[in-house]
């Protein structure tokens, strides 16, 4: 083979003689032989052309022979786009080693505008695909070449701590590496696949707080949040991740954007404590994929999923939390722990915009029970809501009175919380409501608890959780701080988008 | 070029007349043009052969011509273990990619033998290292074509830590993504570039245990540490993470690994605490690209590094850090508040083995102070050591005495430190010894803390940090828990291994 041209003319030559047409050539350097690329039916004419037409150098060893190899497809990715951009033949031969793909010969000619593979015919179908992923061909902006180090990040819902978030995104320099491309609310959605600028998303923020909806300004699109989702999710986004900062049943919605290749950031409870859709969202997560992240749904910002998932990484069992997961509650407590009647302190929390409009929705402790459902299913907790045993501070009578009703009967409360309190004092202990959570059961309602502890010395609306683990035994870690809050929920939300938007 | 073995044929028919040598030659499907690869002396020769050969096609416009493509550079990788090995094609063509080098052809014949490419003649020397490096080729087991998902972990140190550490990475599964491949002590070395077995590293352990160095050992090969480093680096390894859970001066070695392509993970306090080689480390971090990860040398176990910089990669501004750092500073404040006199708590520390052998090591506050230090320069304080204002336990008078004049003398001050315990009960507070963090400054001293506070609270040897944020101000965020002992502090080593390993 030393003399390649010679060898490569007398055996084009002899192809031609037969009227054999050829799609690929590929001779490496240094390399001691020559590859020709024909259609399968041309292969027996094309090997006996070239074993004739080098009888003789066969004969002598010059050359040791003529091999076919069948059941082979040739894959080619072509594009003027490609001249001069590194990187398209990495992401290409990515993709295919990444489907496990072999890669029998190659060959790119200098006008750099068409690469050619020639695989095994068994992995074709599985080549284009993963090729025709790879490089987002099926989506609206595919084909591009650049590796994109940045994650897009679509907001489900704007309201404060959505607000929050976008304002911690621009002011932190996260954009960088999450950049916002969609923001979705109830009325529609807004979105550019090269991102919404900084300036934009603090315009659509002061609209929305001025109570405009999305699909009411300029660039604003009219879409359920479906559809919006939909539409966005036809674009090739870099390493999606979809945020949810509302407080509705998100669930079909999330599982949507995880078929749709999303990751998912919640700040929300109830699409992962809601009996049917909580443990369906982490197998889909599994199916697809991709990563489902809640630290914002229990303490807010505080590292309490985290610190879970730490430990437990670590080979450390968590055998028990005890947390005070509601600042409502933890201020209301602290309240009669002053010797506050029950009843003012229920008002002043209202009044001060800790309650939900109906202060029944907190005293209910549905949503300490939500909180607790998380925790217990990171411990290996396999119930549902409906099992946890939940003790409201509504007395079932007047569950069912108006809003004006029941806070007109508040005062009835008070002799009785003023008994309970005085005499959990005189033990040295204090009231608190309290979660407890291991992994065959979660109970949620009021417990006296000593007051030079750390649950004791609890103050204003702050949350606390113990954990109490194999090594954390004697005294557990305990982590305290403000569990509720735009800012330090968004904070723990964009924690979650970095840990994503840094992961490889 | 329709009839593609005709040209071809016409075509070397043309250069073996010219007696030219072909190197490459690469034409793909459906592309409408031939690559030849020929010397750049043999250029010229070679285009006036073409040019002649195909004077009717070009005068007739049926081909386009013969263009002349020159100051390329040709760069092949050549094995006989590339046969049939999926990734091969993906790690050349990242590593191209990643060096910026545009790739003007590429030739692989069926022989799966060699991959060749012509780039531009001034990215050869850049190509050229960036494969290299990307297959190992300079290192001891370099050239393979597998991609290796998991992290190599090299211990330095084998003592309670570092042997809690093994255990935990053989029960917790962690060994699937951090492989121990090496342990170093002061004697030397056992390595095993394929990973040691788990059941090889429990008997390495039972060994040390019992007071057996590892150089004594059967694999174990006598060694300095930084002589064994060297030799470990010499191997081929897969994003090789350097565990430095000793308590000597290790910069000089952690120094050396950073520059051998090693990450760092600390559980050793002294190297980041000293003056000389503290900032230096970071500074070598980033001059070489590596992850240097210390959660383990504040509060051990306790996500404390962690949260300051969760704080501040979502634009939180950390303030303030008030800290209770020290395990036996802890007991013997707490002691103290119960009314033992400070002679009988130190010596009771001493006997449960919480101080140093020499109590005064404990009581300088040294160790104290290494950690607000390493917190400091977190919070961005630019001081050392020597800037932190320490209030020493140990007199002046007896910081010369020996051992046992020291023990023999300590219920002199026992007069003293009553007066002060019962004084600040009377103000409703207790003493702790606390480091106060900010950006300006380090202290490090005795304080009454509320004894209604959550450091009022604190019990046994437990740790606990404060920190005050612009986000968390009315109360701040407080984690406390053990922040000393060999599981929890190797738990913590454990976490940052895994964040490296984890990340891609």
């Amino acid at each position: 083979m030393m003399g390649v041209p010679g060898v490569a003319a007398r055996a084009f030559s002899a192809l031609e003689h037969e009227g054999i047409s050829v799609s690929i050539i590929s001779q490496a350097s240094s390399e001691h032989s020559i590859c020709i690329g024909v259609t399968d039916r041309a292969a027996d004419a094309a090997a006996s052309a070239l074993a004739t037409a080098f009888a003789p150098q066969i004969a002598s060893g010059e050359i040791d022979g003529v091999e076919v190899r069948r059941g082979v497809a040739t894959i080619a990715i072509v594009g003027s786009g490609m001249a001069g951009s590194p990187g398209i033949a990495a992401r290409f031969f990515t993709a295919l080693a990444d489907a496990r793909v072999n890669v029998v010969a190659i060959a790119q000619g200098t006008s750099e505008l068409n690469i050619s593979v020639v695989i095994d015919e068994a992995d074709a179908p599985a080549a284009q695909r993963a090729v025709h992923a790879a490089f987002g061909l099926s989506k609206i902006g595919g084909g591009t070449g650049a590796r994109h180090e940045h994650a897009d990040v679509v907001l489900l819902g704007f309201g404060q701590i959505g607000r929050a978030l976008t304002k911690q995104i621009a002011d932190s320099g996260a954009h960088r590496t999450a950049r916002i491309v969609g923001i979705i609310d109830r009325t529609g959605y807004v979105f550019n696949a090269k991102g919404i600028g900084l300036r934009r998303v603090a315009a659509l923020a002061a609209a929305k707080r001025a109570g405009r909806s999305l699909s009411a300004l300029a660039d604003g699109i009219t879409a359920a949040p479906l559809d919006a989702l939909r539409a966005i999710a036809e674009h090739h986004l870099s390493r999606p991740i979809l945020v949810d900062v509302t407080a509705s049943d998100s669930a079909s919605l999330l599982e949507a954007a995880m078929a749709l290749g999303m990751d998912v950031v919640l700040a929300n409870k109830k699409p992962l404590a809601d009996e049917r859709t909580g443990p369906a969202l982490s197998a889909i997560a599994t199916t697809n994929g991709r990563r489902l992240m809640t630290e914002a749904t229990v303490g807010a910002g505080l590292p309490i999923i985290d610190t879970i998932q730490k430990l437990q990484e670590s080979g450390d069992d968590v055998l028990r939390i005890e947390g005070c997961p509601s600042g409502t509650l933890g201020y209301l407590f602290g309240e009669l722990g002053r010797g506050v009647p029950f009843s003012t302190a229920v008002l002043a929390a209202k009044s001060l915009g800790y309650t939900e409009p109906d202060p029944r929705d907190d005293l209910s402790g549905t949503d300490v029970a939500r909180k607790a459902l998380i925790l217990g299913r990171l411990l290996g907790f396999e119930g549902e809501l409906r099992d946890i045993r939940v003790q409201s501070l509504v007395p079932a009578s007047m569950a069912s009175l108006t809003d004006a009703e029941f806070l007109q009967q508040l005062p009835s409360l008070d002799a009785s919380w003023d008994r309970r309190v005085r005499a959990a004092l005189a033990r040295g202990t204090v009231l608190r409501y309290r979660a407890l959570v291991t992994k065959k059961r979660v109970v949620v309602g009021v417990v006296a608890m000593d007051a030079a502890s750390s649950f004791g010395v609890l103050t204003g609306t702050d949350n606390q959780f113990a954990f109490t683990t194999r090594r954390y035994r004697t005294n557990p870690l305990v982590i305290t701080g403000a569990g509720a809050g735009a800012a330090v929920t968004a904070a723990g939300v964009l924690n979650d988008i970095l840990k994503l938007a840094g992961a490889r």
